[in-house]
């Protein structure tokens, strides 16, 4: 029987699983990046029944390689061109393991009182980078806190919203009545899930326009809707403006958004999930106007194009108290003087679980190694290296972009009926030397390109463009063959 | 400027963090196990902006020294009996490594095949350890699912009871209606929280009375809250069934519950967030009496009490459907072959947030390492501390235990006015020798002494009784001065 691992068995087992994971990121690149299992391959190699009798830790190592990897498809490929990435690094994967080693629970300030001041400086640090306003800051009214994903931070302002707008109602009696939720046609699809989670239901869900060229929320529309709500006896609720759209890095006007929301009083929250990083370099920082004057709450995730791996979701309110008002719970068993005293910030409150992890560690350790000019090295090279995919794009008659690319996604299509595209991306797909994955544009099917890995370069992105050519190729073929 | 943190250095600099945490393993014990920081302490020894330039890995460390840990109440410190335990081990830290080394986003089958699959396995064989009925297991119209935390297992089941109950409804139109949610007055806060969340207001709760001597919820009171409300045309969506209460690990009737929510057709979930994973031990198995014939969900974390560090809530639904249609939700840009071909689990549709880490590895590791009779082993150890432990406070005769003990946790307080227990606690908390948290029980103030580091040997317990009893002695002379 193995007993507890020994500091010494630690140190071992730990060497080796530091090893494992400096060859996966030596080799990765030489694998295929798409996993080619079928649905069932991976149980199938597993024993149907927990193991009686403790394992060497030698084995879970040669199973990682033999019976997961060949189930993997590789976020940290170079070839990894689909969703957006989730780009790790090297500080924010030994941050996951020291969060790991020290595993407190950061519910309260008291259960460990770095685990809530790390976090609350950090977000200053990020606000700092990213040039958020004051009410934002630690300092104010406001403040940070990290979230799971950004999803997760729809819902906790929703929630203050939905509490605001109503007076404390929402809370006491439940969301009796009829609301509106705002987003583009654009938006990612937390919002509405989220709608609905919240109580509010499908129906709650307004999806605004968007301009067919720009793929940016129509701010007439969404005028028109709020005024027939507004007429209809239904409440607006929120405003979630997109800074990046999921499907094309669509930029929503903020400003004009911001300053509808001014008028009727109603919450707007900023998801910038994944462009919102971009922001560090004063160049992309267009992407945030209106940001400072109008914002409610804001969000982007480092967990997606800076270097932190998965769980890593920052999100600002400039009231922290609304937040607060709509979460907290305080039973006998968390009460302690610090909270009493009001002096400290109780993260739970700021959040739909209790538990939570030292968040702030893996994001802190990405921030030291990297520095502000790190982080905007990063961003640079992958816009860098999309612009001049986009180049290649349009200098190929046979494609055409289908929305503007000012970050690091590039959508197109093959010109023609979509079964083209969609042979293309069948035979992407199969061929498995990159992963892309697809959207639909003013209703056409399109390729997402989205640059981002770690260790992406001229070469990678070069190399993806000649597996794209020679498919179109195929497929074009096929197609002729079809007709 | 540092650039991506290369293999080579990554191996390095993982081996040193690797060392950092056996050497803190090591030492753990020999710091003071509650933090001394006063509020603002962590936070003025950091820098106020973010480093312009990239640092060395070893500043990251060195700090975690000087400024991180005099911030750190040590959750696997053997004097920590507060809370609950979250005790980690060294298979799930090195998981949470390996997790944060291949960091991909495990949402759909489709973005890594086995993530998903292992985790459907990992959640059969966690069935299996736990004896838990067939109608569970990923082979018929249930499932098992890993969520971050037991209060997001609420929030999910919650949402499906209340899908299910109005026929959809809920979903598509949100929640105008009255409504009820039921669990024992020791029930745990989240389910209060997550009934506000999902929109049914502080006023759906109902509060079942418990027994004064068992604190195990009265199905009698019960009964007569769910009639009362049918009679007034209420909608009852749920009850939570508590097996093993915050406050003193009291178990509700499962089956005179489960029954009553038969007769109704209420959706039936069990909260053994903590006291579950002890049904790996057959002699502990009458905890879960009632769960296989009348749960509707059932969830227990391994990241309490089974040596898994946090984020390892382990949940199962009866009725995967009802998950999925009250969460389902698939935009473009997630739509792919696998899903449509229905052959496969997308795990985002069993949980609130869209994305998600590969959650199963460092469970898979801890089942790996430990077997079965490991794990036993280590359930058995604390139980039998704790029945030790209880002996001694029932022989002293100030003291006396306030509520079964069938576990590792015994509450117990000061005999006469709670300002005795009360003085006590101070102390204990200035001392920081060991860490308790508090709770009531019956109106008095009780000390929860909850069992359950990693390390813990009858030693510390002594040691911690030996505490207990000088600064009682101490308490005991304040109280008189104050008489």
């Amino acid at each position: 029987m193995n007993s507890h691992m020994t500091p010494e068995e630690f140190r071992r087992h730990g060497y080796a699983a530091v090893d494992w994971i400096a060859d996966y990121m030596t080799n990765v690149a030489d694998r295929p990046v798409v996993s080619e299992a079928a649905p069932g391959d991976v149980r199938a190699a597993l024993p149907p029944h927990p193991p009686e009798k403790g394992e060497p830790f030698e084995n879970l190592l040669s199973d990682l390689d033999d019976i997961i990897l060949p189930g993997i498809t590789h976020w940290q490929h170079p070839g990894f061109f689909g969703f957006f990435p989730a780009n790790a690094s090297g500080p924010a994967i030994l941050g996951d393991l020291l969060t790991g080693g020290l595993n407190v629970v950061g519910m309260l300030w008291w259960a460990s009182p770095a685990a809530t001041e790390l976090e609350e400086h950090v977000m200053d640090w990020m606000a700092d980078l990213l040039d958020l306003p004051e009410r934002f800051r630690s300092g104010g009214p406001g403040g940070g806190v990290i979230q799971d994903t950004a999803s997760s931070a729809v819902l906790v302002v929703l929630l203050a919203a939905l509490n605001r707008a109503t007076g404390g109602r929402a809370r006491a009696e439940g969301v009796s009545g009829r609301f509106a939720v705002y987003g583009s046609d654009q938006a990612h699809s937390a919002l509405e899930k989220n709608v609905r989670v919240a109580g509010l239901g499908e129906s709650a869900m307004r999806l605004v326009r968007t301009d067919p060229a720009t793929l940016a929320m129509d701010p007439e529309h969404l005028r028109e809707l709020i005024e027939a709500d507004v007429r209809d006896g239904v409440l607006p609720v929120m405003v979630m403006a997109t800074v990046g759209s999921t499907s094309t890095t669509a930029v929503d006007p903020v400003p004009r958004i911001g300053a509808l929301c001014r008028e009727f009083g109603i919450w707007l929250h900023i998801d910038a999930a994944f462009a919102g990083v971009a922001a560090v370099c004063p160049e992309f920082r267009w992407i945030h106007e209106g940001v400072s004057e109008f914002a409610d709450s804001y969000c982007t995730n480092p967990h997606k194009w800076m270097l932190t791996t998965v769980g890593s979701s920052t999100l600002w309110v400039a009231d922290r108290g609304a937040v607060i008002e709509a979460l907290s719970i305080l039973p006998a068993f968390l009460r302690n003087r610090a909270t009493e005293s009001g002096q400290v910030v109780d993260y739970r409150d700021w959040q739909i679980p209790l538990g939570r992890t030292f968040r702030a560690l893996k994001l802190w350790a990405v921030l030291r190694w990297y520095g502000a000019e790190g982080v905007r090295a990063h961003v640079r090279h992958h816009v860098a290296l999309a612009q001049e995919f986009a180049l290649w794009v349009t200098d190929d008659e046979r494609f055409e972009l289908v929305a503007p690319h000012p970050l690091s996604l590039v959508c197109f299509r093959m010109r023609g009926a979509d079964s083209r595209t969609e042979r293309l991306l069948e035979l992407l797909n199969a061929d498995g030397r990159i992963f892309v994955s697809q959207t639909r544009v003013n209703g056409h099917l399109a390729i997402r390109f989205a640059i981002g890995a770690t260790t992406i370069d001229t070469e990678h992105v070069a190399t993806a463009w000649q597996v794209i050519r020679d498919l179109a190729d195929r497929a074009g073929t096929c197609e002729m063959e079809r007709t």
